[in-house]
């Protein structure tokens, strides 16, 4: 399977998220409660994930699985980082309201860049910085409020904590996906082995959240595993099958492709969302989502073209190997 | 004289000339008559131009100066393409609102650069192509109208005349930055003598639109060269000695450089200027503004940056010429 082609479907199916979740509510609130859909989308990622495995292991039975605790230890972390950032996050939205709060999400472009540069040890061109920045600015650009929006604080008038929080989020954010690159890639695991350890631990790490916020509201609504599926209905059921899909091709871009695939993938998806919501939402176009979306393009382009399509290289640099053959050549001739 | 410090000297005087002009009105109004500065900066750079001529024959007697009637009448051309330009612009506002007037004379970038490819035969790399359609994504960006700023009509709410003679604006500016390039560069003449013709043309067409105005107001204010100084103080005089000052260093850029460049400097003097106002009219920084400069900066880079600066070469491109000369050493000795 090409990267591309997953990166797409990526992009397409993060879209849906968005419209499917706001399809899912009703007067503008949910009729279920949210916190189950990521517990059911990790169960549902492990059991698609565990019967994958035990295919493979029934047609190759050298499937890689490395059982040992030193290494399955490592596996609950990207779980720990995503608990630590919601608080951060938490956090932060006690400072700033949440459109500041969304145009700050763009740093996390930034931040998996710097720190796939620094733990992954890959190697940027300045151009793919550059595209890296530009991806960031554009997404921002299509978040921009226009005026008659009615939501009207300035992005520079929050406290500095908000600001510090926000970039702590991002960082949080990118650690995340950089360390799951990394536990991907760390050996030639099966990824079907790796992904059953990932979401285990994930919905051990749901379920711990969803019995916490049992206990913090006294158990008023019950405990969650009699309410769980309470309110659902068939567009709550594609909310957390498309939430479970993302998920397992994240993991297969984490150990096939890259983080900036993803980041690309997620940041084309958001603009797909809000072209999509023109039409289905009745919402107006922008002048700052058109731009927002040509400045995305210029970034892909600039990423992932190949260095002759974008610049003139010197001629040398084509004409060179055939010299270098045709005077070995002359030099056979002469001996 | 490098073409960088002209163009860096053009955007810091093109930016003054926006902020003298704000200076030199008095409570929203021009206490002169506005259309007698652009007059005047023709007579100055005639001024000048005449004297540096003139210096230029006493120290080289060779000085190439084509007097064919053949030659001089192509000077007034870029005059008569301001004239209809003008034109247009009065007839585009009748369709649409100045602050998308404004947004549409960001097109200008662009019209400029597939001009200068087809008039000019100037290759462009694709990078450099996406640089400028980004540099007017960035000179767009920067002003978008937000949230909160009084005027509100959506760009995309113009009757299509408006949008068309937007566009036909765009290309006349085009045509005038191209077909200058293509006066100063056909020949080896003294910039002196070019710009001598260049500006005797446009002070007869700026003088023939003050009288043109003074028959359209039937003389009720007195002919214009009665009252050509009216209301002048010393910023007046500051408006008309920047934007000569300007003009000669356009003239310069389109000899010695090309209308790429000149479209670079006039697009940062218009960033230098909104970030200048912050500061002197007491502006709110907007977000708009600081995504407008990033991509702007990242625009100049990619256009003029050295590829291998921008893109990791092959290896062979370096390597390629060392090899080849110690295979050439190799051979001599064996002969």
């Amino acid at each position: 399977m090409q990267w591309y082609f997953v990166a797409s479907l990526l992009t397409v199916l993060t879209s849906s998220q968005g419209i499917l979740t706001t399809l899912s509510q009703s007067n503008g609130g949910y009729k279920y409660d949210y916190a189950t859909v990521p517990f059911l989308a990790e169960v549902f990622k492990l059991l698609v994930s565990s019967m994958l495995l035990w295919r493979e292991i029934q047609s190759l039975p050298s499937t890689r699985m490395t059982t040992e605790w030193r290494s399955v230890r490592l596996f609950p972390i990207p779980s720990i980082i995503y608990l630590v950032h919601n608080n951060v996050q938490f956090a932060t939205l006690t400072y700033v309201d949440p459109s500041t709060y969304q145009i700050m999400g763009n740093l996390k472009i930034v931040t998996t860049g710097i720190l796939f540069r620094l733990f992954l040890q890959k190697k940027l061109s300045n151009l793919q910085w550059m595209a890296i920045v530009l991806l960031a600015v554009g997404t921002t650009t299509s978040q921009i409020k226009g005026c008659g929006q009615t939501s009207c604080n300035s992005l520079f008038s929050a406290p500095i904590p908000g600001y510090l929080l926000g970039i702590l989020s991002a960082c949080l954010s990118a650690l995340a996906g950089v360390y799951t690159e990394y536990l991907m890639k760390k050996n030639n695991d099966s990824l079907y082995w790796q992904n059953v350890q990932l979401y285990s631990f994930g919905a051990i790490f749901n379920m711990g959240r969803l019995a916490l916020d049992d206990f913090q509201s006294g158990f008023e609504k019950g405990p969650w595993w009699k309410r769980l599926l309470n309110g659902y209905d068939i567009t709550t059921w594609m909310v957390v099958l498309n939430l479970g899909s993302t998920g397992l091709l994240v993991s297969w871009l984490m150990k096939y492709a890259d983080n900036i695939v993803k980041v690309y993938s997620t940041s084309m998806a958001m603009l797909l969302t809000m072209v999509l919501s023109l039409y289905l939402f009745d919402f107006k176009p922008t002048l700052q989502l058109f731009l927002g979306i040509v400045i995305c393009m210029m970034s892909l382009h600039m990423y992932f073209a190949p260095p002759n399509m974008l610049v003139d290289l010197p001629s040398t640099a084509k004409a060179a190997p055939e010299n270098l053959k045709e005077i070995s050549v002359d030099r056979r001739n002469e001996s």
